[in-house]
């Protein structure tokens, strides 16, 4: 199956959408997805409010008045921030008032206290105010009935904070899909425990559990399962009950030990959906889907495991949370050496980005230490995507680089 | 005093470093900076493996084999993954081998099964082996010895996948400074609760405790204080032993209700460090220091709280967790219209950005609604800084816009 059917079958299968709602505290809903457009429910501000410190007045009491030809206002009283006004202005009259309080009943401006000067219970107007000066009007930030966020948007400071304003103390939101994650292999040792000899210790349910943090996924860590048919599928059926999709690696490769393939015929309905990719790394790739619900074997190479997951399962994990289907970064490079695909395989190279005057930037392919390499990653800026008839590609020809780690070259390290 | 003026004042209180470190379980690691380097405690692999199915030999012994002249090996075991080798090879002998499993002694290459063929206990070799070939060799992918992680990295997939290959079931990370948020005015009213006449709800305590946490710190949200002395003396008071920093809003406009840094000045020593900043907005921004933590009083504007936040706490949070004081990810575009500093001020203008052909990316001041709105900013892509000393910048011109929200943009939505 090429890699454009497979990710077609894949993304069928779901109907990638959203899994569901709920409702948290807004506090904590920071990097969640809204699940609901949202209309104001009142006028923010909610009445007209004194933009800076000074009187109410009407504004036809001050018209003409100018520094030398002054206007005297008798003061009704005061207003306080956080109450409603127990005074009126009426014709003549101004009310002392501080920033953010509300405009008293008649009064349609406000002058700045810079411009008057108060003398017992009269102040001295030294500047005419035009009509609404110095207000903020009631709906002027948001009005009433208007839609302020939309469904689907990732909330952050500023979201949240207009949530707030419309008194929300809870947000709609996309429920988080917990993904299972185990690794496979008579030889995986978990970390923490002595190394017996002949055994390695487990890095992809570490690695895969934390990509799927980063995608918007909650990692429910299963640990490591020998090669025993039996209890895998045991602890694959308790997956698919307690988690909305798992992430299997190891066990796929070609050799007699394929039994995590086995297993996942073995689930149920309707079962292996793909078996193989033409693609390099992660060939061995498998997918079954068990009653709505996806099972992925990836390969148990760290560096296939974590590739293949961010080319099928993280696009799955982010529609599942409500977020769009992200688009990766992509950086232009020119390629250090020659680069060869697989033949009839979409191949995806790890490169390292670097700086070369005068040329640009240059996309350096990591050498893969046969493939087993966990450091190949690390060491990795993104990779270059090779498509199946592709010959070659040669020293110094134009690629697109795919970022993994957006932050280092952002942040220029 | 200036806002370069004011960056060092800040920092320099500080002298800006990390608080401290806890190890924490490798799976609750994602996001977190690791405070030590990584040195390889063993070799990745820890062994020589196979990287393929198929028979380990003596290369010698495959010395010219070819397709038409093969050469017999007899079958001395298998080699299981897994387990330390029970068999040997010797001269003129194969062993059985799945990838991943350990090389046994004597062997020195790995013949793929593809160029093989059984019999019995016999096994035919279609070509020679070189020394080495299809051996993935102790030490190939990390050598022990070496510094493969450094100290300040941030931990993501592919590094928490090293950690656990060095059989780390924990990791050592820089602990999260916890910075107390509260808001302060009559006026504000916590969201969730009903809004009586005159008052508005509380933006600022929620928009902040999320950038707390966007900036690597863990909020501890104190909600709404009204402007009492005595009760927000004692509120600052107790937020000063639970917390590493706080961050107040609003209490600071220059109106009777100066609360917060007469507040401020009765905590402790040295106490108010700077009192005003000569920038648009967020001029009234004050700053203490008490007993080596920071409290800052930022102003009630939502808007101009956020900005400041984002100056001047972020920064600092961003040092105390560990990280590298990011770069501001700019983004270049063109003034849609003349744009004006505030005299004397360091401005930031915000601007939302679009694309217009074929002039390209159009910075675009937001309408500042007398400066107290939280749309203006829910609606801005960023901000253009204005130096003290320029004039103004015309229409057309090219500007430097920092983001806000990186993600929309680089996700090209």
């Amino acid at each position: 199956m090429t890699f454009d059917e497979a990710k077609k079958a894949i993304e069928g299968q779901l109907k990638a959408k959203p899994l569901g709602v709920e409702e948290i505290p807004l506090l904590e809903s920071s990097n969640r997805v809204l699940a609901e457009n949202i209309t104001a429910s009142l006028d923010i501000p909610p009445f007209n409010r004194s933009a800076v410190d000074g009187y109410a007045v009407r504004a036809e009491d001050t018209f003409g008045a100018e520094e030398n030809r002054p206007v005297l206002l008798k003061v009704s009283g005061t207003v306080n921030i956080g109450e409603l006004p127990e005074t009126t202005v009426t014709k003549g009259q101004a009310a002392e008032i501080v920033t953010g309080a509300p405009i008293p009943e008649g009064a349609d401006a406000v002058v700045m206290i810079e411009h008057t000067s108060r003398n017992g219970d009269e102040v001295t107007v030294f500047g005419a105010a035009a009509r609404d000066e110095n207000i903020m009007k009631a709906g002027a930030d948001i009005k009433k009935g208007k839609t302020i966020l939309r469904k689907g948007q990732l909330l952050g400071s500023r979201e949240i904070g207009v949530l707030a304003a419309l008194g929300k103390a809870k947000a709609r939101v996309y429920a988080v899909p917990r993904i299972a994650v185990l690794s496979t292999g008579p030889e995986i040792t978990e970390p923490g425990m002595k190394l017996p000899p002949g055994k390695i210790y487990d890095i992809n349910a570490y690695s895969l559990s934390t990509a799927v943090l980063e995608s918007g996924g909650r990692p429910v860590y299963l640990g490591v399962f020998p090669d025993n048919l039996d209890e895998l599928r045991k602890a694959l059926r308790r997956a698919l009950v307690s988690s909305d999709m798992v992430v299997t690696s190891g066990g796929v490769s070609v050799g007699p030990k394929d039994i995590v393939p086995k297993t996942l015929s073995m689930l149920g309905e309707p079962g292996i959906i793909l078996s193989g990719i033409a693609i390099k790394p992660g060939k061995p790739t498998t997918v079954a889907s068990v009653a709505g619900k996806l099972v992925f074997s990836l390969p148990g190479h760290p560096t296939s495991a974590l590739l293949t997951f961010q080319l099928f399962v993280r696009p799955l994990i982010q529609v599942m949370s409500g977020r769009k289907a992200e688009k990766p970064i992509e950086v232009k490079a020119f390629a250090s050496m020659r680069m060869f695909p697989a033949k009839g395989r979409r191949t995806f190279i790890m490169v390292k980005l670097r700086q070369e005057k005068p040329k640009g930037l240059i996309a350096e392919p990591i050498p893969t230490a046969l493939s087993g390499a966990i450091t190949t990653l690390a060491k990795a800026d993104g990779f270059v995507e090779i498509a199946e008839d592709v010959q070659f590609i040669d020293a110094g020809e134009p690629v697109t680089v795919q970022l993994f780690k957006t932050e280092s070259l952002l942040q220029g390290n």
